[in-house]
Order: structure tokens, then C-alpha cells, then sequence
């Protein structure tokens, strides 16, 4: 008899959901839960779709939170097999989103399933928190439906977030942050001239050099017990046109910071104008922040994560800060303890994307242990 | 009756004769010189025509060197009237090189005219070296001709350069050398990676940024008294996709020596890698040399020069080795003495270029007192 999970998510693969299209996959959930007694709210923002799940009226509230929204499927050609319908090969379940991440989407809902049958008066509550664009934007969707529970006063104790974050072995990892990211768009100002006449030119590849060599080697902090040091990066650098006789006018500039809980907004942005002050830099910059960092302190979530792990896999994971953004960062600022666990992460937004198949019932029992650790 | 020099100016202009085609400008000179005793040569290199002429079999030999060839119109909407048909207006002649320097051309024949019906019996020679290739690429212009002369062992003493070099007022300048041009193309390998796992990647910009702060800063030389120091220009710098995730793998970076006699090109390549290198910097660096400095000393054919223009526009020239590279670079590797002089170069290269119709009798007369300086 095939596994549920495995069932779940191969019904869910074959739904093309393309950011921000659910196609279908809330309805899918919505179906397994209703019967559960879950009271299903859709709350759809723009194009986007969200489901807000809940199942009990008293506290603690444990929320599963996760997104139905796949990342494009690239050069078709170079899939082996079709993205949006899956295949199984050498033990492993190939499908766009297979890992990132409809198993954990199908795998809250059979823990969940599992879980009631075995517990149906069990303490507080359960919920559930999908969207269908955090791959995309990400403006109508989990901010949304927080935005709109807050107003209404709702709130929840502990939220498990579904991205993959095993990294070599299945349960190595979980989340129990991420840094934040902040951009910055940056043009430098010189004049521009003949290449013969620069006494008549300002160079603002010249006027910029010593102070990005010193933006480079600043130590923005020395990160904490949770986060490594906080980074700067220069991802785009442009000036001059191709003409080889001209001195150009501007330099255009892009970089990015992650960066930890040892550093805020406030302080990393004045100390870039700081540097390029001090240079005499005539500049525009333009500030984009991405996300704030957060993070949870080991605790009552992490603690019972961490011991589910341990009892299906016979280890315990790392607790880790690292990676990109996520919604987590959405939650975190709306709930104490936010902690990340999903599948393995290698094949994620890539060709061929893949979980192996024997991970699937593991990571329903994993969620199921959280509850029981939580909510018994 | 019209000026003999602007009525020869004005039959070139009438000669569409964009880089390399001569069309028929050559010709037009030499119908002029042949009455004269002029031996003439049509060189021929590629599909450039060059002509070499001369009066004499005796030395000293003062030569007049210029190119037939324009450069493009631009667009012919915004000139005002027919670039290749010349009008005159407020005393300006205008037409697509007008002054960049068919003025110069027409201003030799006169003055050879003027002067050989004055002397017939002249010391020494007369010659003139004329192509249709200075403009662009200059491979089988100026360059060849020298080598043919060269092999056959026949010398010059001086030459004079008819480019606009006037700045301001008609004679104002004359430019007794020239900077040389060193082209570089830098590429400083780094290693791509993931913005937000900056410590399995090599950032390229961050790894330049304090080698171009320093080769920005170097003091190269101090100049001497006919150079002002050299100096050290990016002209172009790009790195990144676009996309802002991700550390480029590869810092693409062009930049240019204007140099004095008071550095060598090996002297300035040699820093640039020593700074590159101390570093550490992994990189490619191409280079093209596109003319090496050049200067005349004060001396016979500069004091001629000043002394002719004195006399016709009662004030002496400056000395000057600023601007771009001409063909006098080339004949100064073959000839002890060469001085540029000719009309006001503002609108050179431009929209509506032009000359000052005055200016056109004066500049013959200069050209033919070098001649009663040197020659009699």
C-alpha cells in the first residue's frame, strides 16, 4: 500500500503551481482537513491564495506554516523526466516543488490526519498558515494573513515552518533563524571627460575605489552564539559605456548585506554613509530591506523538534542560522518561537528537483511527535 | 578674387573623402605641385592612398605632412548646411573637415606656390607626405610610407604637421610633441558563488577594490617641462549580471596611460603588474600600445615656426604637447624635428565644423615663411 505522505505529495506535484498560482493544492489540503473539524478560512490577497486551518479554540496554538508556490522549472528539455509529473527514480520522488516544499505541505496534513485519530481532545490548538507566493513577491502573501489575525486579535504560541532544511542527511538540520538581507543601490557621481583631458574629468571609478577597498575590509560585526558575522557583498559594479577614450560620469553599484542579530538596519546603513562621507562621495543611494534577521532561542519548540528528530532518525540536529530568507521572518515578528524543518535541501529551485521517498513518512512522523510533545 | 587658398580649401571639401577613401584629393594637390618640378609618388598600402612628393635633391629636407581622409559626418540633419558642399557664413567656412584639415592641405600647396615662384633656387628640398588613412586605423597611411622611405635610406630634417592646433586665437598654439597611449584590459578572476554563502566565493570587486584605490593614487612621474605628469584613467568597469544574489566570478576593467617621455612603456606596465601582483590578484592584462610620446626640443624648426607666426599674427605661439595622438608620433621616430601647427580645432570631429576664412591666407603665409626661414 502506498504511503499517504507519498500519495499527498505526488497529488500536490502534479498541480502546477507556479508562483503565484495555488492551482488547486489549498483545496487538496482543505479537503483532508475539514473532516478533522479544522474551521478553513481563504483569505486570498491580490493574486495570491492563502489558507488560514485552525482546529481548537484554546492555547498553546501550533502552527504548521508552509507555501504551495513552486520557483519556474527552467529548460524543460533538461529535465528527465516532466517537472509536473512525478517520477521515481533509484528511490527518489522528481518533481518541481517536490522538496520546496509540497512533502511537507502533504506531511503536515497526514501528521495532522494521524495525530487527531490518535488525540482527538488533545491541549490547545492546531493551525495551519499556507500561501501561495513566497517564492515571488511575497507581499500578499504570509504578511497578509498575519496582518489580518493580528487585527482580529489572534495569535499563536509556536510555528513550524516546512522549508527543506536538511542539508547532507534527512533531520541534520533545522532553522532557528535567518539573517537578514538589506540592499543597497548605490551611484556615484563624477564628470565625465576625455580620457586625455582628466585634469577637466572626475573619475568616479577613481573617487570609489578606496572607499569600497574599505567597505570590503570593514568587520561589520562579530556575529553571535546563533549567527556567523554579518557579510557585505558587491554583486554589480558598472561604469563607461565601451567607449575607451571616455572618463565615465557615474559608477553604479549594487550589494547586498546578510546580516545577523549583532548588527541593526540603522547601524549598518550609517555606517556605509559614514564610509562614503568620509571620501567626499557625491552619491545616491537607494536602501531595500529584504528581511530582518530573526531568531529563537532554544527552547520548548526546538526542544521538541529536536527530540521528534532524534526518535525517528536516532540523531539529533544542528540548530543553524545560515541560507536565504524565508517566511519565517514574517512570523517571527508575530510569534516567540519559529523554528524551520523540511527535507533535503540539494536539489531545491534546481533541475530535477527531488526528496528521497524514504524520507516522507519520517518527516510526517516528525511533525506528529512536535504535536505530541506540544499539545498532549 | 577669391583667395587661392580658400578656393583650393573648398575643392576638397567638395571631395567626399571619409577614412580611407582619398577621393581624389591627392590628385587635386598634386595637378598643382607637378608644374612645380614636384617629383610625385602614389603609395598605395591596402586601400589607402598616400602620395609622397618632393622638390629637391639636397638637403635640408622640410616636409609637410597631412591626411586627406575625414571623419564621418554624423548625422546630416544637424548640420546646417551640406557637409561636403562649402558655405560660408559669418566669415566661417563650413564642410566635414574643414579644419581637420583640408584648410592645412590647401594652405601647403599655396604656400610651395608663393614661395617656389619667390625662390625658385631654394636650398635644400621640399616634400610633402599626404595619406588618406589618419583618421582610423592608420596601419597603411603615414607608417608605410616612412618604412618605404626608410629602405631606399632617404632622411628628412624637418616636418611640419598641419592638425588644428590652435586652440583659442588663430596661432595661439603649436604643439612640439605628443603623450603616448597604453591601453590596458584587465581581468580580475574571482570565484562565483551565492550571495548569501559569501565564504565559498572569491569576490573579484572586493578583492581589485584596494589595488585600483592604489594605482588611482600613484604619482606615475612628475612630467618634465614639455609633458605635464602622466596620468592613469578607467574608463570602463563591469562585474555582475544583474543579478543581485549573486558574487560575480569575474571583474572586467579597461584603462589608459596618457604618458610623458618621462616614463617608458615598460616602466609603467611593469608597476601596474607589480601592484596587481603584490595583491595577489589572479588576472589577465592585455595591452595595446597605441603610440609612444614624442617631443621636438625648442630648436630650428619650432623657432621658425613662432618667428613666421609672429610675423603674420604679431604674437608668439605657445609650446604644446597636450591633446590626442597624431601621425607626427609616427614621422618623429624617422625625422629629428616635428612641430604641428594649423587652424583652431574646436569644432574638429564635430557637427558643422568650420574654419575662419581670414585664417586661411595667414596660415599659407606661415606655412611659406617656415620655408624663407629654412630654405633660403
Amino acid at each position: 500500500m502506498t504511503d499517504r505522505t507519498l500519495a499527498l505529495t505526488e497529488r500536490l506535484l502534479r498541480l502546477k503551481s507556479t508562483t503565484p498560482d495555488d492551482a488547486g493544492c489549498q483545496d487538496e489540503m482543505a479537503e483532508r482537513l475539514a473532516p478533522l473539524g479544522f474551521k478553513l478560512e481563504k483569505m486570498r490577497f491580490g493574486d495570491v491564495d492563502n489558507l488560514w486551518a485552525r482546529r481548537g479554540n484554546r492555547g498553546p496554538v501550533l502552527c504548521f506554516a508552509g507555501h504551495t508556490d513552486v520557483v519556474p522549472t527552467g529548460p524543460l528539455g533538461q529535465w528527465h523526466s516532466n517537472p509536473f509529473e512525478p517520477t521515481h527514480r533509484d528511490g527518489l520522488l522528481y518533481g518541481r516543488g517536490a522538496a520546496d516544499m509540497k512533502a511537507s505541505l502533504a506531511a503536515f496534513v497526514t501528521a495532522i490526519e494521524d495525530f487527531v485519530a490518535e488525540y482527538p481532545e488533545h491541549n490547545g490548538s492546531i493551525a495551519l498558515l499556507i500561501t501561495s507566493d513566497e517564492e515571488g513577491s511575497a507581499v500578499h502573501g504570509t504578511v497578509k494573513v498575519i496582518e489580518a489575525l493580528r487585527q482580529r486579535g489572534e495569535a499563536i504560541d509556536y510555528c513550524i515552518v516546512g522549508e527543506p532544511t536538511s542539508a547532507e542527511v534527512f533531520g541534520d538540520t533545522i532553522k532557528n533563524g535567518r539573517r537578514g538581507s538589506l540592499s543597497g543601490h548605490l551611484l556615484i557621481q563624477g564628470i565625465q571627460g576625455h580620457i586625455a583631458y582628466p585634469h577637466l574629468a572626475e573619475n568616479p571609478i577613481h573617487l570609489a575605489a578606496p572607499a569600497l577597498a574599505e567597505l570590503a575590509a570593514i568587520r561589520w560585526d562579530e556575529g553571535n552564539a546563533f549567527f556567523p558575522p554579518t557579510t557585505w557583498q558587491i554583486s554589480n559594479i558598472h561604469a563607461g559605456t565601451g567607449a575607451t577614450n571616455v572618463i565615465p560620469g557615474e559608477l553604479d553599484l549594487k550589494f547586498n548585506f546578510r546580516f545577523s542579530t549583532a548588527s541593526t538596519v540603522e547601524g549598518l546603513k550609517q555606517q556605509v554613509h559614514d564610509t562614503l562621507d568620509r571620501h567626499g562621495l557625491r552619491y545616491q543611494l537607494d536602501w531595500t530591506l529584504h528581511g530582518k534577521p530573526y531568531l529563537t532561542l532554544p527552547g520548548a519548540l526546538s526542544d521538541a523538534i529536536s527530540a521528534s528528530i532524534e526518535s525517528v532518525c536516532g540523531a539529533r540536529p544542528e540548530l543553524s542560522t545560515t541560507g536565504g530568507t524565508s517566511d519565517g521572518r514574517f512570523i517571527a515578528e508575530w510569534c516567540p518561537q519559529v523554528v524551520e524543518f523540511g527535507p533535503i535541501n540539494a536539489t531545491i529551485h534546481k533541475l530535477n528537483e527531488c526528496v528521497a521517498i524514504d524520507d516522507l513518512p519520517k518527516l510526517s512522523a516528525i511533525y506528529k511527535g512536535v504535536m505530541e510533545r506540544l499539545l498532549c
